[in-house]
């Protein structure tokens, strides 16, 4: 009988978690029964919610199972099929990660065109990180050639496709990530007009008002915010009148205690007219199919570069986990799992 | 010859103004010039922006001249007219308050239905009072039938017919104001469903998920800022989901130095999908002839209460003005000068 690996949780980890809380377990599979289809994952992709699954406090998502496979979102192949919607061979999305070979009905897969993209690409560029750029630049800032955009967190899976998007519908963009690989990252794979290392500069505000005007621009007209603060209050600063804001993500913010001592010039919303707003992807949905056809055809044209850092094996996936933590990653985290 | 007084600025004010800053001077009318139009003025408005002009600091406004009249908006008869665009009777309004009489050329000026409404409504619900709380609520927080709507600084010259538009629209409005006086005149006068007296609340945000509750509601759908800080985070705590925020003040922030320590939830923009937009009503005057015929209507149909707090003759303007500073004044703050 085909075998397969699963990682289970098998111990809610405190802090950091480490090899012990989980546990790689081999077991077989069994043919798809009525309804089922068997797929191989490719790939998986890692992100930073799972660590708050791998706990059992309340929140939106329910916490991962003990000693039970954990989910997450990932692209395999089907390699037999007792559903009349899916054959072998074909490329599917599940959110059944963490394991290499899986039975599940029908109705937990979707469809996806493996010849148009690289397969990985459905859990980038053209997946969920896509989605939530283009939503973001495209819905809810309703960017337009020209713009001058700032993106923060620009080396992240978001980030840098935020970049590239805003990039090839005619915009500067000036990117924020930490330290020099990521800038160098920015500039020559995402090909921003201007880089910022915000761990390098005393000044945030400084820091945008001078690549700014290295770009021959008096202010940004639209901010890509992953990160909040002093990215916000720098953002402000700078903004042009008029200027849109879509707030994806103000990480800089999740654990702060006590009062923020960023942004402190709230006051120019008002002053420079700036809408300034909140969005989730999953209200986007309805932008999936253009994003898709917009992302393949950039893609076909060079114009999307594929940010990941990839994993090889699902022996590296809390490695892979980790890295998230620790700065390491550039782009999406991936485990390549066949 | 026709008998004038005007006001003039003899000394620019250190903290609040005193009279011997001002000077009230008679002077002959001569009758106009070609091109030129005698105005009687009815009312004058006084608002918190003169301040800033009796002084000589640098802004978007050039200060005060000093021995000259100050100006602000007024409302006038023409008395006399060289100029074949207006004829006695005509009622106009004009910049050019803090004067009883004057001649200025017809440019100066524009006409104003005299049937429609009392002739100080153009300075309060059909002038640029009534476009910031319109403008705001219909185009910038794209305001619906049913909306749950706060407001803060409700009984003020722009809240206290935002709240009027609000509850006229079909939705429920909570208003906020300092003190029992202002209290009641959002609830017997502006009949809003709920109102906040913020001098007497520990905690703002308890205050308003007190009313919120009061009323039925779950949360706030529109939020009219006036005043950021405290009001703000408090709008923020208890917005519901796609909330839209107005940012028409925060004059709570205007003079804090250091770093603001409210609001501590600027996140929830992100959770909530909060659209937040800063506005200056100068941008929207396209909505003008719309609103006029909204607020007439209302008005006609006793659906648009007067909010003005009214000082009779020149001689009292100075009153007026530090009226608005001491607390004392409910809606707009006139000078009846006819």
């Amino acid at each position: 009988m085909t075998q397969s690996r699963e990682i289970h949780l098998v111990r809610r980890p405190v802090g950091t978690p480490v090899a012990t809380d989980f546990d790689t377990i081999q077991i077989p599979i069994a043919p798809p029964a009525a309804g089922e289809v068997q797929v191989r994952n490719l790939w998986m992709a890692i992100d930073p919610a799972m660590r708050g699954r791998m706990s059992d406090a309340k929140s939106y998502v329910p916490p991962f199972a003990l000693d039970a496979p954990m989910e997450g979102p990932a692209i395999g192949e089907v390699i037999a099929s007792n559903d009349p919607a899916f054959a072998p061979g074909d490329l599917v999305f599940s959110r059944l990660g963490w394991r290499e070979i899986f039975n599940a009905p029908a109705s937990a897969l979707q469809l996806r065109d493996k010849t148009a993209l690289p397969s990985q690409a459905w859990l980038c560029f053209a997946g969920m990180p896509g989605l939530t750029a283009y939503a973001g630049l495209v819905r809810v800032a309703t960017l337009k050639a020209g713009d001058v955009v700032f993106v923060s967190a620009a080396s992240g899976a978001v980030g840098s496709i935020a970049c590239q998007i805003a990039r090839n519908m005619g915009c500067k963009v000036i990117g924020s990530a930490g330290g020099p690989d990521k800038t160098a990252f920015l500039r020559d794979i995402l090909k921003v007009d201007a880089a910022i290392d915000y761990k390098a500069e005393p000044s945030l505000t400084k820091a945008l008002a001078r690549e700014v005007k290295a770009i021959g621009a008096t202010g940004i007209d639209v901010y890509f915010d992953n990160v909040g603060g002093d990215h916000l209050q720098a953002a402000l600063a700078l903004a042009n009148n008029f200027a849109r804001f879509a707030i994806c993500g103000m990480i800089s913010q999740y654990n702060v205690t006590g009062a923020p001592t960023v942004p402190r010039n709230l006051t120019m919303l008002m002053t420079k007219r700036i809408r300034m707003e909140g969005y989730i992807a999953l209200d986007h949905m309805d932008l999936e199919t253009e994003m898709v056809e917009q992302m393949t055809a950039w893609n076909v044209a060079g114009q999307m570069a594929s940010a990941e850092t990839v994993y090889d094996g699902i022996d590296k996936a809390l490695d892979a986990f980790n890295g998230l933590f620790t700065g390491a990653n550039i782009g999406r985290t991936m485990v390549k799992l066949s």
